[in-house]
């Protein structure tokens, strides 16, 4: 008798996305009237790029042809598109990474899940708290943080790093020592980030303690403020503790045409294994590699044109952050994030928990955020908003909440 | 301090096709003027067909403006894919599967591999022998398999069921009872099928000794001959006990293109559990859907124009396939395969294994195929070659066999 992984049946409830989604179908179907204004999921509105379209559409003409049509891809990903990234978000970084240590994937999101499987199952996990519910879920998945507790919103076997007003939504170093740390920055949902200096702080520990540091960088290009890191590879020491994980949806708009990467160097070892060799063993095993027209559409952004056209995206979106923060601090709400990052954290008014503001903002303003319990326990009372949405939207959610 | 998944370390070599490509490459450095016809990995070599080319490129002109941009798909992927492929590969063959029970993902070798995270480290699998290597590897990364025993090219904990010329290359019933059978039919590498009813045994089987099926049916349109099932929900009772793997990779050559999906029926339970349940969550959790140009791009092929061409590229790869098969009996080797899949099976001459025939052939006609010991040990002595090069250079290829 086939038996199931009893893991899964410990998650409490669904994919936080995939419950707002309900929410909001339900609501807009008993009020078919009303327009909701979505700045609850961290996806983009903005079209593809010109040099993106251009790509695309001259890599589907290879693929009609039999001399250029491309078949299966090289396991690592094509090294056109490994040697852009190795050069432009690496080495002008002064950041040694070389090509062949750059995995292409399918997104940030299979790469934060799958990269678990290379660990052992007995591993101690530690998050910020809030954070991407993905890292929490997919361990709790491979029974690496063994028990819910309802009444805390906890797992029993994971440590948990506030990041609240308190800590200034950083995270202190661990009382207890962890085994792999979860760290993301620019964060989301705080839209917080580290200094260089302070994040050299969490590679020292790592290298200290042996504990390896998954550094999730999808947020880097709306870094606008100098001494903020965009590779953790910027730091002294990361090449024997850290992997990075990277991806096209935020800075390209790739959340619907999938690519990300992640970073393993040569140098990150258990013994004498190579994470890297473990990791090319699972993406050489269980998975068949990005779409070659996807693979030239994400080299594109590297090119001069691909940079212009991105940077302006990004300061669309960044204009837009900078309306929500003007906005709700004129509406007297207490606000961070927005500055390298786009993503506001708000704190509920009158002490509201996260979901009753959900509520509260869906219903009386049309306008879809995210709760920040959804992010961990110390989210809670918290609220996320984006500025993915167009400028136009960004301004009506906003004059709807200030009238609140 | 962290550790790693030890059971990364038990596998024995590389990925089969890398080890291939390796030696390849390595033949070719030191023999520049060689031109290597390459018939081994399952690679399909025409260019995307025009349907599916016009779909790609409108699509990407969708991805250009900002009221037809998609950003993050839904879960299960767009319903227009799921529709057309409930209706034309199952309702169409009177197979009873609906739309919201298909999952389209990035192919059927990251969804082979990543289906055994829904099932507990505990359950003993049964594989055809030889059988697609993804299905043993991926369990030993679990830790499923026990250990390797190189001397029998086997894991000790796995329940292989013999394909050879004596079984008429079908399995028989196992005597060890499993708890995950892993069916591929036609088959890779022996491109051999079994009939309805013969099927239908395996399935009762199945769901008398409380099995479930992994039925990876990714070569199904190259079926040719009348009684061959080529979907399992064809057979009574398949929603009970069967998961069934689908790819466009061979009927539509998007190999480097990406698409496949799962289907799990609602009616496939551990207990109260559904199946459906815990892969939606993890595909809601670990996977972020396959590209949107890609999904319109698969649904093409699903328009009437859409099968013709399908068609015509299948049939040209079956004609390469017949001109193996003959070819190789007039040079007066045994063959098998290659009426109901574009895989033909060959014994060694000479009693020759695999690898020495892989090389053998290699150095001496220049023609890359793939060792049949590659895909289990029942293999050994057996070699594939594969219908899916042009015809010009298949006919070459068997000029230079035959002249050996």
């Amino acid at each position: 008798m086939f038996k199931i992984n009893e893991n899964y049946l410990k998650l409490p409830g669904s994919y936080l996305f995939s419950t707002i989604a309900k929410k909001v179908n339900a609501y807009q179907n008993a009020n078919p009237d009303k327009e909701i204004i979505r700045l609850g999921i961290g996806d983009v509105t903005l079209p593809l790029s010109p040099v993106v379209i251009d790509t695309l559409h001259s890599a589907v003409d290879e693929m009609a042809h039999k001399e250029t049509f491309k078949g299966y891809a090289p396991d690592l990903g094509y090294e056109f598109l490994r040697n852009a990234i190795a050069d432009f978000d690496y080495k002008r970084r002064g950041a040694d990474i070389n090509a062949d240590e750059i995995f292409v994937s399918d997104g940030a999101k299979s790469d934060s899940g799958n990269i678990g499987d290379i660990f052992s199952v007995d591993n101690k996990i530690a998050v910020c708290d809030p954070v991407y519910p993905v890292y929490v879920d997919t361990n709790a998945m491979a029974g690496r943080t063994g028990d819910y507790l309802p009444d805390l919103g906890k797992w029993s076997n994971v440590i948990y790093m506030p990041c609240t007003a308190e800590t200034n939504f950083a995270p202190d170093l661990p009382k207890e020592t962890p085994d792999i740390i979860y760290l993301c920055f620019p964060n989301n949902p705080t839209g917080s980030t580290i200094t260089k200096s302070e994040l050299q702080r969490w590679v020292d520990y790592a290298n200290k303690v042996g504990a390896v540091i998954i550094y999730d960088a999808a947020y880097e290009a709306y870094i606008t403020e100098e001494d903020v890191p965009h590779t953790i590879y910027e730091c002294e020491g990361a090449r024997t503790c850290a992997i990075e994980l990277r991806s096209f949806s935020k800075n390209a708009g790739f959340t619907g045409t999938r690519l990300g990467f992640t970073v393993i160097p040569k140098d990150l070892k258990s013994g004498d294994v190579m994470l890297h060799s473990l990791w090319a063993r699972r993406h050489g095993t269980k998975f068949n590699g990005a779409p070659y027209i996807i693979q030239k559409a994400g080299a594109a952004i590297y090119t001069e044109e691909g940079q212009k056209q991105t940077k302006e995206q990004i300061a669309y979106y960044m204009n837009n952050a900078k309306t929500i923060l003007t906005g709700l601090k004129e509406a007297g709400y207490t606000v961070s994030g927005g500055v390298n990052a786009p993503y506001i954290w708000l704190k509920t008014p009158d002490k509201m928990t996260s979901w009753e503001f959900f509520d509260y903002l869906l219903e009386n303003a049309n306008v879809v955020g995210t709760p920040g319990s959804g992010f961990g326990p110390s989210g809670e009372g918290y609220f996320r908003l984006t500025a993915f949405g167009s400028y136009e939207n960004t301004v009506r959610a906003l004059d709807r909440i200030k009238a609140l």
